[in-house]
This record gives structure tokens, C-alpha cells and sequence, in this order.
């Protein structure tokens, strides 16, 4: 259950129907995910929320699928479930294999394994590693 | 300050110092960071770990460079220094542009943006996310 | 679904209808949540942890109302799912508005995104924050 | 040790420059602090991220020195230590006194602990508190 | 809602039989739970996890049933709702007493209130605790 | 660098000392670590927080050699530097030998990896698990 109420298309402002219209343009679907209808609450928040993921998360020197595993990952170890579930449909939906996302599980579980093991050792960062 | 011995070379049974060459070899260095010197106080357990990170951090559907982003962005999360430093380094070693740190840091930093706000509406996952 | 018992009213204690009786007349309300029936498994400690809240979010020098929207914070970075919920619907009884809540939402979200880009680049704390 | 370099006044571009200037002007001080310094590699995440800190955290109808501490409490339970650090010195600046932080300490404590305690005993989230 | 399907032995290829056929026979039950079913999705993956747990948990120089408890305890920390339920339920099949979980829950809760605390106080390693 | 100044005996306030005195009676030695000295600026948060610790920590259906273990782990997940040190120093002071530790190390990495993949597998938790 939600802390604040949904708002749908046909109860939104012009100024959240103008962000809905922009996702669903970009993203080429109808579909409005639970995040932005809880956003738009403060159509504001909502508008520099969408310009922000749409900037950050576009094809770069990384490109927009490997962002979304990387998303996945922050997700996991800050046990976000509506972000893992979204993000994982997302990286889905920009190619990743069940392959990838098998690699992609073992390597999110590695790096929890190994983060506890040195938390537990609370060893020096080595000169080596200086940038 | 760790909380267990560092175990050098010339201290090292044979059993941790089969382990540090076969490192060595694979990375194609002399150099051993501190995870492995404070794992060796457990010799089954360096041998172990080290077989895991070699046989996970390998390329594979998911390349190398990748598998280390995706390795700091989990380390970041759990606010682990060692491991964001260490596999910073990683990531650089194998490849990783400046502009892509830059991309990293800012998906890094959307990401947590967003888990923060996601949990703080407590929305629910929306079914279309369901497998 | 819980890892204990919940203890209802009728079937507690007098030690644990005592705190129960406490709680109703401190909030003026029936309402005993899951929280306290859940720890009224062991009354004593059902008993500190009322004692430790009732004092420590009491008004002082920070308001109630501010004490709870601290909680809220807290509990989002901790993914406490029942915390958030309670202690929002706390917030808002003792008075938190809509737009309140609507500006703790976005400093939670940028608190959390610049902790991971904090945590990414590892700063050096500045000297100029020293106490 | 920080995984970028931290850009200086004297090496920055025009354009981190102006944003470095807006700093001082809005905060009244010549001092920048090495967050700026660290994100100054990118000068338009450099600009995006102080554009989005004054906005958020300038006053609204929570106050200035309340986020600040909100701020904090984030930070804590994300074990931040450089966010920690600046935004207490930011708290401070704003007015918060010595007693406020105590009782700060004090709800950040409790927050904890109850998060800790209801995460063990997995709580349902009682009915009552449904927006 | 998993993100992956999780695989019933019926369904399940030769290598995650052999390696459900071992979970059944060191636990002495027939149930497979859903941790073992979604990592059947990569069969050495299944195969290596099972193994490290069967080696990790077998009683040592800490006995089984502590071992469940810390694990409890790291889940909690994590907020990792599924290992807190099938962890605490090892630890009770192991023995855990509802008494020691009444102490684990109570050192639990402590452990995170004194982290928050020292978290808010930033307090300097002691000299005394070096090894 | 602490957010407050640390406490000496010297200059502490008579019921400050009584605290002080009492930790050094109960743990029988001189020695305060900077926990208590940081907490000192409130005498009375300082009375209450050793209290629940000498009450919770003392032995119980749980050693107190355990108790320490447990609270590492929580610890390291929270990632609290200076938490990890101390009670791994306060297991070790109640009889914690070298190889507890190691395995202590073990079950932690294997939790933190287990809640890992949970985590990204989002497994629903088994009926068989419900108290």
C-alpha cells in the first residue's frame, strides 16, 4: 500500500498529463508505472524526476541496457523491490538475456559476499589503488 | 586498521602461496591486494573466494569491464570503501574511460535517488513487471 | 506474515496490560499496533522499548511532528516497510501536511542520491567541518 | 582517497566556475567544499546536482536547518560518512544547537533500533495505517 | 513475485535433481524451498551455492544453530525478508529456543541502535581495540 | 573526526563519572573507549544506553561471547567501522579464538551473498517458513 494516493491519467493536471505524454512518446508504450503516478503528487518533482532518468539513463559511453543492470544492482543492496522488479523489466525490455541476467545475479551475489567478508576484515585500502 | 593479520608471500604456507601465484598469473602482476592477504588466514577460504571471483569476474555474456561497474555500484550501496576502490581500479584496468566513471556515477546516483523515493511512497509493483 | 505470536489484549499478561493501558492513554486511542503486540512476547522488553519511545519523542528542542519525519527518513534508508507506514501515519497525526510530506520525500531522495555519488567518489572529509 | 581528481578554482572551466561562484554567492562563503570539487569532472553533473541541492533544501514548509538534520539522518543509516559531516556543519550553520543534535542522536538511535527490531519480527503493517 | 521462474523437481533437468536429491538428504525432509527452485535457473550455480552452505553452516567451531542466528541477524540488517523467515525457521529447527530468540531479537535491535549512534557520532576507532 | 567532543573522566560531571565508574567495575578495567566519552555529552542518554547494554549484553539463554559475534555481524552490515573493531574486540575478550572468528567471517560472507541473490531473485518466502 502506498503513502500517498495514485494519480491517474484522467485525474491528472496538464501539467502531469504533459509528463505522462512524454514518457509514454519515449518509451513507445501507453503504459504508466506506480513510480510516476505516485510522483505526480508534485507535478514539479515529477517533471525534473523524468528529465533526469531520461537524460541519465539514454544510451552513452554505456549504453541504456547495461544502465539498467547497473540500476538493478543499487537496487538489490538497498533492497528496493518495486525499483528491482522495474528495473529488471526494464533491462529486459532493452535486450538482456536470462543469460545476462543469470551473469548478472552471480555477480550482484559475489559482491555482497565479498563487501561482508571485508567489512568483517576492515582492511586498508592497498597504495596500489590510488587514482 | 584490519581486524586480522595480513599474510605476505614469504610468510605464506604453500597452500596460500599457490594461491597468490595462480593471482599473480591470472592478472599478470606481482602485486596482491590486501582482500587476499587478510583471506589467507583461512587458507581453504582464500582458495575458495578466489576460485568464485575468477570464475564469476570472467567474461562472459556480460563482459569484464562491465561485471566491475556493476561490482562498485553494489560496493557503493553497502558503503563498502575497500571493495568501491579496489574494483574502481578494476574497472579502469580493464578498459573504463573516465566518461564512463562519469556515466557510472551519475546511474549510481539516480539510482539511489529513486530507491529513496520509491521507498519513501512505498508503492506497489505494477503486474505488468510480473515474469 | 509475522516471526512470532501477536498478543492480543485479551490474552495479555497484567505486566503487558499495564504498558497496553499506557500506550491508549499516552495517544489517546484504542489502537495498540503490531509493533508492541508483537514484542508484548516478552513484557520487559515491551516495556523499555515503550519507556525508551515515549521519552525520546516527546517534544523538545525538536518538535514531535519533526521527530517523526526523521523516523520516516531513517526507516526509508533502512527498507523498514512497517516503519515507514507507521511512523508517516504518525507524522501526519501530529500534524504533517501533504506539502511537508511532499518536501520530505524530496530531501530523502537527494539525501539518498548524493550519498551514492558521495560514496562512489569517496571524498576526503574537509577540514572546515571539523567540530 | 578519492576515486577522481578534485577540481580547484584556478583549473576549473568557465562553466564550473559560474557554478563555484554561485556557491559562494548563495552560501555567502568563499569556501567549496570537495563534493563540488569531485563532481567539477563532469561540469553538467556538477551544475544539475547544485541546481537540485538548492532547490530541495532552501526553505519551504519544512525549514532549512530541518532538512538539514533529516539530511543527517539518511546519511547515518547509509553509513555516509563525508554526508554525515557536511551536513551536521550545515545543520549547525543553520541554527541547529548542541542540545538539538543530541536529541537528533537520540531519534536517529531509536529509529534504528526499532528498524532493527521490527525487521526480526517481520510485522504486517496494521490496517490503520492505510492512506 | 519472483523474477525468475523457479523450477519443481518434476521440471528439473538430471544436475539440479542431484543436487535437490543432496538438499533432501542432509536436511531429512522432502521440502525444497523457493531459494533453491530460483537459483535452478543456472544449475552450477545451484550446484556451487548449495555446496558452500552445506560447508559454511556444518557445524564447526560455532555450532549449527548460532550460525542460523547470525545469519538472522545479517539478513535483518539487510532487510532481506525471505532469508529472515528461512533462516530464523533453521535456526528453530536447529533448536533456537523461543527464549533465545526473545535475547536475539533484543541484541539485534541494540546492535542497530548503537550503530545509528556511532554512525551520528563519527567516533574514532580506540587505539585499545588495534590487533 | 567525531561530530561531538569526546568526554575524559577529568572533566566529566559527577554523574558522568558514576557511569564511567561503573563500566570500569562491571568490565573490570580502567580503560573507557570513545563510545561512552562521545555519549557523555548527554549524561543521561549516557545512563540509559550502558544500562541496555550491560542488561542485553550480559549472559542470558545466549552467551555473551555470542552476543558479540551477533552484533559484528549486524555491524558489518550496517557498515559501522568503529562497531565492527570494538565488539570484535569484546568477542575476543570472552574467549572468541582465531578460528570462531574465521568461521564468524564465513557465515557473514555467506549471508551477505545469499541476500544478494534473494534479493535480485525476489523469492516469495515458503508457506513452510510461516510460525
Amino acid at each position: 500500500m502506498a503513502t500517498v494516493p495514485l494519480i491517474e491519467y484522467e485525474d491528472a493536471s496538464t501539467e502531469v498529463r504533459a509528463v505522462y505524454d512524454d514518457i509514454r512518446n519515449v518509451r513507445q508504450t501507453d503504459f504508466i508505472n506506480n513510480f510516476w503516478k505516485g510522483l505526480a503528487n508534485n507535478p514539479e518533482q515529477l517533471r525534473q524526476t523524468w528529465e533526469q532518468v531520461k537524460a541519465v539513463m539514454a544510451p552513452g559511453t554505456i549504453d541504456a541496457m547495461t544502465k539498467e543492470m547497473i540500476y538493478v544492482a543499487v537496487s538489490v543492496a538497498n533492497a528496493c523491490e518495486y525499483c528491482i522488479h522495474s528495473h529488471s523489466a526494464a533491462a529486459r525490455a532493452k535486450g538482456m538475456s536470462e543469460e545476462q541476467f543469470g551473469e548478472l545475479l552471480a555477480v550482484i551475489g559475489l559482491a555482497h559476499h565479498t563487501n561482508g567478508l571485508v567489512g568483517t576484515l576492515q582492511l586498508e585500502v592497498d597504495e596500489a589503488f590510488r587514482v
